[in-house]
Parts: structure tokens; C-alpha cells; sequence
């Protein structure tokens, strides 16, 4: 399990340096970049990956004291689900704990934003993903202009506070943006239309947050910039090729991981002598 | 999908019918009745019921309107934690939620023992699983005396009550003891002696714990008596043989998800007329 160079070299393109302001409009929503191959080619390849995270999974839930957080954010239809389902279908679920956010209830309302997913970040020994995430208190939430930008603008610096604190308690985060092309979001809208085992996916809401597509990037250009830190990056990944982006999320997840290299823990003193009757 | 009938009748004999009361001593724990074939051909069958599970899980979770609790229960060593990771691992982990009971921290002591459970119960489209559970609180909780019979023993109807109450609201409860023989225990005890990746997980307390082996076998004879219901069943696994257990596991889940029969949600009206800009 020691190809961590390899893992770090696949993904470094994608990571935003602390303070760059990445222009999404520049970065190839297509691109293949160190891809080991062609779309047959990388999906054998993950499947590999998929068992070096399962094995590393089991490191750190026998360690149990550290933790890995990672932040699925996309624009609709950008591939939260299908990653989540394609990276972490074959990895263990007890030590994989994924919260999907949605609109927050009145409870959370009464709270500040970073409550409801303070509660939620994984234990000491766990993977938490989150498929959506404190990011939207700065996305649709400026964009809909659900509070004033006296209200959300101070949200970046409180956002680093918290996943700093995070950090420095053992939880490791990492966070995702999908990156796809409005063209790819056309088509993948009317393949869930076209499917009735998907249309339940598809809500018409669904199509006046595509009207907003330049005010959302404009948004998550902002938030990237101001939240990707050294020690809980940003990756831009490149995601209208859903086995590419699956490729490039494992590819993370595993030099994640092999950088916090969870270790068995030590045994009880004494073992050795112990006879079972 | 609608091989109802063999997933019923595999599971049949195993299910603790409403008021009877199970001599644990009496049913094999080597047992391997209705198998499909040997060890091999078992498993092999048993990666198909995966595939089968993860379809279900999908469709539950499309649906949104039911839930599926699976209890697990067991000795020490009785096999839950590798129940979970192989007859779940291959399922969507977005949809599955695993919870672990371990002592009670001392917020959960502080409120009634069914408070920290039902926090965790399912939300509608989940599976919820519970390595342990609330019956802990009457089986180590009465085994070590931690409270009087006066308090532990009303409990079987509060659990009754309290999985009743999840049943109404759409919450399908189903209850498992993997039953192991004391010599497996102690082949399982040495097993995780001899491996390095796996003595963190001995500890000498187990030890302890297993001199007590009858009463918490009576504990368990009483409890799965009083608390197998109609509608929240127990059933009695047999779990010397992995591979046998683990599709005992998948029968139940298939024939509980089956009886179920979630159904993809209907679609918006007017769907059929929109065009993707």
C-alpha cells in the first residue's frame, strides 16, 4: 500500500493552493489528465483502488484516533450520489457514516449554520461524507439571497475556524467540488427523465437553479478561494467522465489517507500468555 | 426479484415464532439446513443476494416512506462485525447506517436506556443497523447486575412497546442472534491471539465475560421469548459456519424487504412535456 506518490501525483493538479482564485470557466470539466487509461481501462483500475480504501478503512477503524471527513459538493446532477455509491460501495459501512443535507429544518434554523453538521462528523475510526454540506450556507444561500452578505460573508472565516478545530483533533478534511459543464447537466436532466426507475429524481425546482448557473459558479469561485487551506484542500474535479471523477475522488481519498497512516493499535500487555478454556 | 417464496422458506425455521420460548442449547449452532450447497457454492450464491440486497436498498431509499431496522446480536466474538462488512459491504453506504452500542456514556445513563437507540433508529429510505442494541440493557445489564430486577425486567415490555411504535410508523424491525458454540468462541478468541492485524481486538475482559457463558445464554433464551413479536420477529442464526450465517442474514433481509415492497415514488405530473435548455 505504498504507492502514495502515485496517488499525490494523480490528484496535485486538481488541489487549489491556499488563496488562489481558481476560474472554473478554465478548468476542463472533461479533462482526463494521468488518467491509467480509457474509460474501461481506469474502471478496472478503481476497482483496485476501491480495495486499497477498503484496507485502509479497516487501519483506521482498528486505530481509532483519527478520523477522515470528506465534502461532496456539486451543481445539481454533478455526481454526488452516483460518487458516493461508485467509491464507497465495497468499503465497509460500519465505519463509513454518509449525512446528505438538505434544506434545514426549523430546529437547525434556530441554530447557527455549522450545528447540524457539527453533529455530524465522523468518530475517532470513521470516513464521514458529506453529500452537501456548510458549503450551501454560502452557495444557495448568497444566491438566493436567503440571508444578507452582512450575515454570510463572515461564514468563510467561520468555516476555516471549524474545520481547523476539526483538524487539530484528529479529523482530517478534504472537499470536492464535482465539475461538470452546463451541457452534461442538460443531458444528464433529461437521461433521468428518460429512465423511470431515475424521474423520481427530477424536480422541476431542479431547472430555475440551472437558469442561475453563472451566479453558482460565481459563488463556489468565492467559497474556494476563501475556504481551501493547507490542511483541508480544495479539489476542483474534473467530472462529466463519471469513471474519470471516480478515479481522481479514490485518488484523493487514498493519498488522504496513506499522509494520516492509521496504524494497528497495541496490543494489551500480557497477551501472549493468555490460554482460552 | 420475486423469489419471495425461497427467501421465506430458507429463514422459515430459524424465526423465534411469538411466545415460544427458544432452548438455545437445543438448536444446532453448526447447522446448515436449506444451504444452497457447500462453502463455496454458498458463497457464490451469497454475492448474488448482495447484488439483490443493493437493488432493494435502492429502491427503499427511492421511496422514502419505510425503513428497515436489523438488530444484531451476539456473544463476544459471535460474528457482527463480520456480518456487517460482508453482507453489507456491496451496498450503497449512502442508504445504510450502522450504529455500535458500546457502554453508555454517561449523557445516555442520564435519560431513560431506549434514549440513545431510538436517536439512531432509521430515517425513512434507510437500513439502520445496530451492532448491539437496547437489548443489551437486559442481558449484560441483568448478567452483571448493573440495576435490579425491578428495573431491568419491565424493559421487555418497553422495547415491545417501543418496536411496536417504530413498526407503526413504517419501520420494519428485525432481530438476530448469531448463535456460536463456546468452543467457537474460543477457536475465535485464539484466531484473533495468533493475528496480528487483529489482537487489538482481545481483550482480557472478554475473558470475563465468557466464564459467564450460561447466564447470559439464559438471559438471551428469556429475552428473545418475551420480545419476538409478530411484527418485529427474532431469529436464531445459526453462526459456527460464516458463510451459512451470512445467507441466513441475506435471506432475511431479502424475504423482510420483499414483505415490504418499496416502491419507486411517482413522478411530478408534467414531466413528460419539458425541455432541457
Amino acid at each position: 500500500m505504498s504507492d502514495r506518490h502515485d496517488h499525490e501525483q494523480a490528484i496535485e493538479r486538481w488541489r487549489v493552493a491556499p488563496g488562489d482564485r481558481v476560474r472554473l470557466g478554465d478548468v476542463a470539466t472533461d479533462a482526463t489528465d494521468g488518467a491509467p487509461g480509457d474509460k474501461h481501462e481506469t474502471e478496472d483500475a478503481c476497482e483496485e483502488l476501491v480495495e486499497r480504501l477498503a484496507e485502509w478503512q479497516g487501519r483506521l477503524w482498528a486505530e481509532q484516533r483519527q478520523a477522515l471527513l470528506l465534502v461532496l459538493q456539486a451543481m445539481d446532477a454533478g455526481g454526488k450520489d452516483g460518487t458516493i455509491r461508485k467509491v464507497f460501495t465495497g468499503v465497509n459501512p460500519q465505519g463509513v457514516a454518509v449525512s446528505a443535507f438538505k434544506a434545514p429544518s426549523a430546529e437547525e434554523l434556530a441554530h447557527d449554520f455549522l450545528w447540524r453538521v457539527h453533529r455530524r462528523a465522523p468518530a475517532r475510526g470513521e470516513i464521514g461524507v458529506f453529500n452537501r454540506s456548510h458549503y450551501e450556507d454560502v452557495l444557495v444561500v448568497r444566491v438566493e439571497e436567503l440571508v444578507p452578505e452582512a450575515v454570510w460573508r463572515p461564514r468563510y472565516g467561520a468555516i476555516r475556524d471549524f474545520e481547523a478545530s476539526l483538524g487539530a483533533a484528529g479529523t482530517t478534511v478534504v472537499k470536492l467540488f464535482l465539475h461538470i459543464s452546463k451541457d452534461e447537466q442538460a443531458e444528464r436532466f433529461q437521461a433521468r427523465l428518460d429512465d423511470p426507475t431515475k424521474r423520481w429524481k427530477f424536480s422541476t425546482g431542479d431547472l430555475a437553479v440551472r437558469e442561475r448557473w453563472d451566479d453558482y459558479r460565481a459563488a463556489y469561485e468565492e467559497a474556494i478561494a476563501e475556504t481551501s487551506t493547507e490542511r483541508a484542500p480544495w479539489y476542483v474535479v474534473p467530472a462529466d467522465h463519471k469513471w474519470y471523477r471516480n478515479w481522481v475522488v479514490l485518488n484523493v481519498l487514498l493519498a488522504t489517507l496513506e499522509g494520516m497512516d492509521p496504524q494497528y493499535p497495541p496490543e494489551e500487555p500480557g497477551l501472549d500468555d493468555i490460554v482460552i478454556r
